[in-house]
């Protein structure tokens, strides 16, 4: 059954919409102790029931006199004071008695005997007093309704006499996961399974903004099931989300469950992704459907269902921090939708640059990766490379400008090092894209980032890199520095059963190879050997299908849908593959002379040349460190 | 006993001393399920375990085949494909098996029977096809050590079948007030009485950065009682907190119990206020002598206390948020001392500009209403206004260029208005500051105010306000909106004892007036009176005691700390007093024309309009609101 789109409304509009046909939400309060009501928003404003301090007090050790008895002393007419006559002795924090108006302080009294003092400057009413009520004055207003309690109105408000007040309640927000793919996570996976993570994701959401998430059992698509489910979960909870499934090419019971009890607003928003979303109200609360694919999921849920929780505890959603950002990659986009696109944020030579990351809906890692948000109009035909867009930032500023970018050729030891250095200093992060040492390359000459590993070899002369760089940044003084020696070889299964011996066996019939990336230094490994043995890529089975990454090809051969693939002695081991070496090369890493001065530069070169990244080198195998974090060539 | 400061160590360099001494952490580890962990902070890099999607599937409804039987295919020769010999259907996720190498999507497909289809363009290999692991790949780097954990990174985990990981334990934190002083909240109060609420504070501060807080009963100033706490709590917690009192003019045993028990490290750092502060180590744990002043001890928290808290997550604190703001009055501050103000935020003419607010070490207050921090550096001797600073958020900058600033006279409708309008429209928000009719009219003069509350009667014509607005402020057109008329008049006891009737009895011996300060209307009403009556301030006992607000005013004269003040009806009920009415005044908003239009000015007018207002008007009684909203000049 396909699923129709019933609308296509602008997202504000849409959200317009709903919000006036669910009308005002009831919101439901609780009498706690201040003390427990941190992060909780008032029902009311809050006026003071007693004055702090609640008496006159004197703000200096000495004595309490009258103001009136003093007039007169100067240093040419000291005055005598009486005690109990004209002054009483008293300590900071003493009540101060009616009769007396004034504090002097013990340093500026000169002592006659136990019962006199004489003082030689005369005091003004009410001087070294502080007045009842100088903090806080019964009845003054503390905080006002609608307000989210902080640490420091908790003390105001005990200091004030208000020992408990009305809060909103935390919403309950009921989730159910449907989807008869959908298993528990640490089920053993069938082809075909998916693990639900989505409705621990949402959980984990919908705690962050003040709600109480009740997650329900998996649901099958079974259209009674979810309609027996929503009806318990309407009648449980202050408001549903339903991870509705995908969009197409399955069953979709939600829409036609929420339309039979209860009222469904709105299906489809102009957004992308998340269109296939659902808004409506079961049991008159507010009900949504999420879609299944885990970035559109996280959409919907930023930017339509946070503001229905939070509006649940009466508190408006806060506007998201946006910078300014040079983008990397032309960002192209649909007329049809708004566009979200998550973008991974670099601060290079003082200004912040955006380049988008994977677009689909299953990348999930686009979201960790993800620095911010660029969101493209509906009505814009993509954003070119260059433009100066505004970027909505998941991240902090002083992140990013913490951050090292590290963009080219993929090893495992990149991540390893991230860590380690992180680690030896947790201010700095390094940021890493796996483009290929051409890639890197590029990234450098557009000042797109600070380094760039590489391993790229001069097919003439079989030296490493250095002609590359000399040829390819013309314009900026490049250094490099050793990061390894690595192997790369031929990663098969255990015990090797097609026997692979050298790149001639490549074309052989019924093998199946898994390729690199154009542009990465280990396709070009691949091109001059087939070159050199007159081997044309067609004759090789599979050398079209491009993986980006080491462990990529190493998992598709592992995985069985691949016989070889050609890698670094480390992603076979993890995969726990055989491995034929091929040759030694040089995985160096290329800086702009500019950069190399930079903390963050000198911390990462600590870092690798540290002792605990080379016993992490040991541990993976085929790595030789004996230049690593030297300076090769400038 | 006085306490006398060990040292006097700059900020920094004390907290870099106690670090060392402290020496590394050890902190503690435990394993969770990954989707109880938002918000923690992993302890090591976490690395997939399992690919996903798991199986190479299709991303499209259509048939699978063999790329290179399409090769031929195009509009002029179209290609005939058989199932099961050449291709098989799949729907969007279904798996692709190892013979195929990519998918025709079913729009592209002309049916020929049911087990022929037509093809009219080549296929490329692995399109519409969603390769094993291309979200994740196993042992792919997911989320590094030291992380905070994210919704979207629980997803990821999950998705890469890390099911539980090792977090930080949150560390358990004790707090002990101490002081023979304090009481717990809800004791009926006696003179001399403090109410604890510190401790309440840190709890709620602790808890924010994810510590768990234990808060000890209160210990009296006896020695053995905190050393035998301090033991205690340090054997049960992973840190101490002890409330050390006040520094001077009382015991304070903190210090000796911490050296005998432990180690004191530091004693007293050059930062005003909170230079009391205690580091040291017992039962090698930290442990921090806070300040019993309230802003000393909020200072103490954020700048030193954090730090140690989050280091015992394994987290670095972030730094603040910092803006640019023009400083509206002179900030004093001490060469000896980095010292905190709180500043007060406004957003008027696209610009920053931040007010100083009381200084107070006991202001509580002052913590509540401030929307950032300046900081004013040692060795620095007062920053002159005018000057643009730099202010440490603790507001967003989204809510101040949304508040409407309103500096004048005061009246307690204000704080009403504000509330009223920040139910209507959740975005606005309205800051008052009451500094008097004439201190407002300055304040619209060097635009530090979008608006002012006056009532200004001119003596000679006995009109309100115009002439003030005309005289005061030449260069800017104001308008002057209607806000009330209101009852002024003499706040007494109850059944007023002393039967005071008009102005000439407030010179009365024996009688005690309460006044207002300098430059509010009240007071100008006040001393016009007398002018007429001949009756020299001298003659009125209390007359240079002077209270900001009406409802001080008020508060003194029900404390029985004087028996007689001038001020607004609404005052007088809200304290129980009976109320001798004097006049009538005009209390009218004035606003320069260039606001008028602004969408929050306009808000804020709709509000006084409003029957929420005037009902809330009527409750209090003395006030007519007939002309409420108007605009009465221009």
């Amino acid at each position: 059954m396909q699923n129709v789109y019933l609308s296509n409304y602008e997202l504000n509009e849409a959200i317009e919409i709903y919000l006036k046909k669910l009308g005002n939400f009831s919101l439901n309060k609780e009498k706690i102790s201040t003390w427990d009501a941190n992060g909780r928003i008032t029902c009311n404003p809050m006026f003071s029931i007693i004055s702090s301090p609640h008496y006159n007090s004197s703000a200096m050790d000495g004595i309490a006199t009258k103001s009136e008895k003093t007039f007169s002393a100067s240093d040419r007419n000291h005055v005598i004071l009486e005690e109990f006559e004209d002054y009483i002795v008293v300590d900071t924090g003493d009540p101060i008695p009616r009769e007396y108006d004034c504090v002097i302080m013990v340093e500026d009294l000169i002592k006659v005997d136990e019962k006199k003092i004489e003082i030689y400057q005369s005091a003004t009413p009410w001087q070294n007093i502080r007045p009842l009520g100088e903090d806080i004055v019964e009845n003054q207003l503390i905080i006002p309704s609608n307000h989210k309690i902080r640490p420091v109105d908790i003390g105001a408000l005990i200091a004030g006499g208000i020992n408990s007040l009305e809060v909103y309640k935390k919403p309950v927000i009921g989730i159910i996961p449907t989807g008869t793919e959908l298993v528990e996570p640490g089920t053993s996976l069938k082809i075909g399974d998916i693990i639900d993570f989505n409705s621990r994701v949402f959980s984990a959401q919908v705690s962050d903004w003040g709600g109480i998430a009740k997650r329900y059992n998996i649901v099958k698509d079974n259209y009674q099931e979810i309609k027996n489910t929503v009806i318990k979960a309407s009648s449980e909870c202050d408001m549903v989300l339903i991870n509705a499934g995908s969009s197409a090419g399955r069953e979709d019971f939600t829409s036609e469950v929420i339309s039979e009890v209860g009222e469904l607003m709105i299906h489809g928003v102009a957004i992308k992704p998340g269109k296939p979303v659902m808004m409506g109200k079961v049991n008159n609360k507010p009900i949504i459907g999420i879609p299944g694919f885990p970035v559109s999921a996280y959409f919907v849920m930023e930017k339509i269902a946070k503001q229905i929780v939070e509006g649940l505890q009466g508190i408006e959603s806060k506007v998201d921090k946006v910078i300014d950002a040079t983008l990397t990659k032309r960002a192209m986009s649909s007329l049809k939708y708004l566009e979200f696109v998550r973008v991974k944020l670099g601060y290079i030579d003082n200004k912040f640059i955006a380049t988008p990351l994977a677009r689909g809906a299953g990348a999930t890692m686009s979201l960790v990766k993800a620095d911010g948000v660029l969101e493209i109009d509906q009505n814009v035909e993509g954003i070119e490379a260059g433009t100066i867009v505004k970027i909505k930032m998941l991240n902090s500023e002083e992140n990013i400008k913490n951050t090292l970018v590290c963009i080219g050729s993929h090893d495992p030891i990149i991540d390893i090092a991230s860590d380690i250095m992180h680690q030896r200093n947790k201010m700095y992060f390094l940021s890493s894209a796996n483009v290929g040492s051409m890639g890197g390359i590029m990234s450098l000459n557009k000042g797109e980032a600070h380094m760039a590993p590489i391993h790229l070899l001069n097919m003439e002369t079989g030296e490493y890199n250095k002609s590359y760089v000399e040829k390819y940044i013309p314009n900026k003084k490049i250094c490099l520095v050793k990061c390894v020696k690595r192997i790369q070889g031929f990663m098969v299964k255990k015990g090797n059963p097609l026997n692979v011996k050298d790149f001639k066996d490549l074309s052989r019939d019924g093998l199946k190879f898994v390729n690199r990336q154009r542009g990465s230094g280990t396709r070009l490994l691949l091109d001059y050997n087939l070159k050199k043995l007159n081997i044309s890529p067609e004759k090789i089975s599979g050398y079209f299908r491009e993986e980006y990454t080491h462990l990529a090809v190493a998992a598709a051969v592992s995985a069985g849908d691949a016989d070889v693939g050609l890698g670094v002695y480390s992603a076979a081991t993890m995969m726990n593959l055989d491995f034929i070496p091929v040759c030694n090369e040089e995985y160096d890493i290329a800086i702009p002379e500019e950069y190399i001065e930079m903390n963050i530069v000198k911390e990462f070169i600590k870092t690798i040349k540290s002792k605990t990244f080379k016993e992490e080198l040991e541990k993976l195998g085929g790595y030789d460190y004996t230049e690593t974090g030297d300076i090769i060539y400038q």
